[in-house]
């Protein structure tokens, strides 16, 4: 009988060398198969046959794995704007491209409200947004503010989106429920208000209300600065 | 050598009997132990030394429990008003105060972010804003939904504030390095603003300025809706 040959671990077909994108791309995978919520640097680390100790030479801990992971998701943004398009309208559109691409995945959404991204993906949508508001007439301060307002409703609504497809989620009946037991004497401004204010409307022209909101308060916060402008630009 | 007597189980003393109260404040203990995240119905059916299945009876599941736990919280806040406070200055200072409230647990504001709470000091809130709101002259469509426009904000706010604070959060550094990688070729817009700009001035100068933008845009939506006011009124 021929005794096999030992075959050496080193003999093994070899591992593909780590690197950033290797690494993203696995974290990718996990966040598809069980969401943004279960990836951690030691659930990463085994999916990739390694220990944590040499992820952590290419990403310093899960915080900023998530601001890369959210980058990377950021790729599949439409950002192209032809002056054809009313720099409001793209606004709109973007952001609730934004909203949608963040529900896709569980857990990324409320991952991406408390992480910056980290990546020319993020920086490509900056840019835009900047370009977008500057068209509207507003001053670079005012803007970049904007931008957070903006990208923080955004991700807001995407967390709430992504909680209330969940099969445990509250339903706007339940809202309607808790509004309908307020006390005409304890809470007369509301009782007179009713519950089905709070509750009218669908998800889209809410969202599209409260972006309308937010560019207009911006707006007006701008034409206040006007007169120290020339001042704030230097900031 | 006597013999102890054998304790019947039945002879301990009687365990309280369960009321949703009761279960509020077991779980009340939980989250300021261990964290709202980590606040599930077999956690808390272990501390009240009983079985998931008596709880249902109380709560349905963990969004409910969330729910009036949020509300339970809330009685903390001061809702009272005095019209020598202005409106607008009464409603900066309710919406820091519940973010700032909403911080002081850990998970607290990630949950009030997909939850509505339900209880009569939600109730009592919602009652406040839409006072102040309508005291700012806004109709009550406008004002409802600026109320959740408001919280929202007021919220997600919450939710970073309380991840930066955790220890391996990112820094503004981060944020401005991220920027600082702008290709004035690819991110013409964004490079020629700078990365300063995003990160200028403190947390809570940035906070009074989104609130101003919310009220402000949504005045200008109620202003809008005036010539159809009588309409929006029944609807």
């Amino acid at each position: 009988m021929v005794r096999p040959e030992p075959v050496s671990r080193r003999d093994r077909p070899a591992k593909p060398p780590l690197s950033r994108a290797g690494i993203l791309d696995a974290a990718v995978a996990i966040v598809e198969k069980e969401g943004a919520d279960k990836l951690t640097m030691r659930r990463l680390a085994a999916a990739l046959d390694t220990g944590p100790a040499s992820l952590y030479v290419y990403v310093k801990n899960t915080t900023e794995l998530n601001a890369l992971l959210i980058d990377r998701y950021l790729v599949d943004l439409d950002l192209s704007w032809d002056d054809s398009e009313l720099p409001r309208a793209r606004l709109h559109r973007v952001l609730d491209d934004y909203t949608h691409l963040l529900t896709r995945q569980t857990g990324l959404a409320q991952a991406a409200l408390v992480t910056w991204p980290n990546g020319v993906h993020y920086l490509d949508l900056l840019d835009l947004l900047l370009r977008l508001l500057h068209d509207l007439e507003l001053d670079t301060t005012t803007a970049a503010r904007a931008v957070d307002l903006l990208l923080q409703h955004a991700t807001a609504s995407a967390a709430e989106r992504a909680a209330h497809s969940s099969n445990d989620a509250q339903e706007l009946s339940d809202l309607q429920s808790t509004l309908d037991a307020a006390d005409p004497d304890r809470h007369p401004t509301l009782a007179r208000a009713g519950s089905a204010v709070f509750v009218s409307g669908s998800r889209e022209e809410r969202n599209a209300w409260s972006i309308d909101v937010l560019i207009d308060g911006a707006l007006k916060q701008a034409t206040q600065r006007r007169p120290t402008e020339g001042r704030s630009h230097s900031e």
